[in-house]
């Protein structure tokens, strides 16, 4: 519970799983990798709409950061325990963007960051940022990873 | 043969493989992970254009569903047999979408809930759902996934 | 190094690695799998911003190579050489898109076509290629790839 503790000492949680409006499963091990479902973390935050409109890159970096912890709890759901995550594979960020905006890497970077802080070394990943037309629910980020697991199926 | 026998059921039909305009293939197969091209299943209906202007959330919905027929049918090209899928791992769905539209995750459903009605548990993935600004031929939507199958190259 | 002697013959090279402004590598490998993180190349051409309005579908086809030479910059930072990549798996393109613009596939080709003149009939690829809203820097494209790789770790 290492990683848990390590959230605990930032002031931060992991949430419960979120209840997808989707006819999908937060996350799905194959061999030694688990792909984890895009979460938007809304419910851990307020603020909804388009970077560069209606949301502030302040905002935005915290919404990632949030999406983040919405991805930790689907692999949690499915690790049992984030201790099991051995090395952070890949992450693709969707920032909702209004016209002109590009700077999509300072806002998944709120995402990246506490994958460092939580992981370090291991939590380095390769990565894309986007910026997307929509969201669900008016989202302003998502983010959906892949994580290499100790323990495969 | 049982999920092409179950498609059948539906009334539904695998279609041959599009000719793509780009250059690359329907899918291909790395160990036990088979990566499906995306996918609009556009040749199996008619209406085009966006989510919220020129296409309702059934159409969306409906587009979906061909858009994993077309994903399938790039799988059987290369498995042979679509029973040889043994879990669904992810998905990767496209809204084309006009302004305001972000109930992304219901068009999308079109192409989770067939999986699951031909595979059931195994059927079950982790997914995103994005709303995009362009899609290849001006199609609703596009879907690509990964499945786990059985025997490895 | 037969692939850089290709490139050289083709007054190609492969640059140096990006240094990225965001909180992420240039690509991690788990298995025999490498992921690429998303490039855009941008440092090798000068136009910006979106196919449509402001950049071609030539010069957007440009952009894509551009952005393969990127990927294979940060393949060969890991790798050392890029005569590992023994099959080039998954690509996945977007395209900065401006109102109408839905040929996507023939800009995302610019990144196709080199692999298939470097690696043949291993350099063919599943891929989708999308439009976006906005991409880092106001680049006109950026591609991540997916390349399976001889000596696992």
């Amino acid at each position: 519970m290492r990683v848990e503790q390590e959230l605990e000492r930032m002031g931060l949680s992991v949430p419960e799983v979120a209840a997808g409006i989707g006819s999908f499963v937060p996350a799905v091990q194959t061999g030694n990798l688990l792909y984890v479902s895009g979460n938007t973390g809304a419910r851990l935050y307020d603020f909804r709409g388009k970077l560069g409109e209606d949301v502030t890159i302040e905002q935005g970096y915290e919404a990632a950061k949030c999406a983040m912890l919405g991805c930790l709890a689907a692999a949690r759901s499915v690790l049992g325990d984030l201790d099991r995550i051995e090395r952070v594979v890949k992450l693709l960020g969707f920032v909702n963007v209004g016209a002109g905006f590009t700077e999509t890497p300072r806002v998944i970077n709120g995402a990246s960051d506490l994958l460092i802080a939580l992981y370090g070394e291991a939590g380095q990943h390769a990565r894309s940022a986007i910026g997307v037309a929509a969201l669900p629910g008016n989202a302003p980020v998502e983010v959906e990873m892949i994580v290499q697991v100790r323990g495969s199926i």
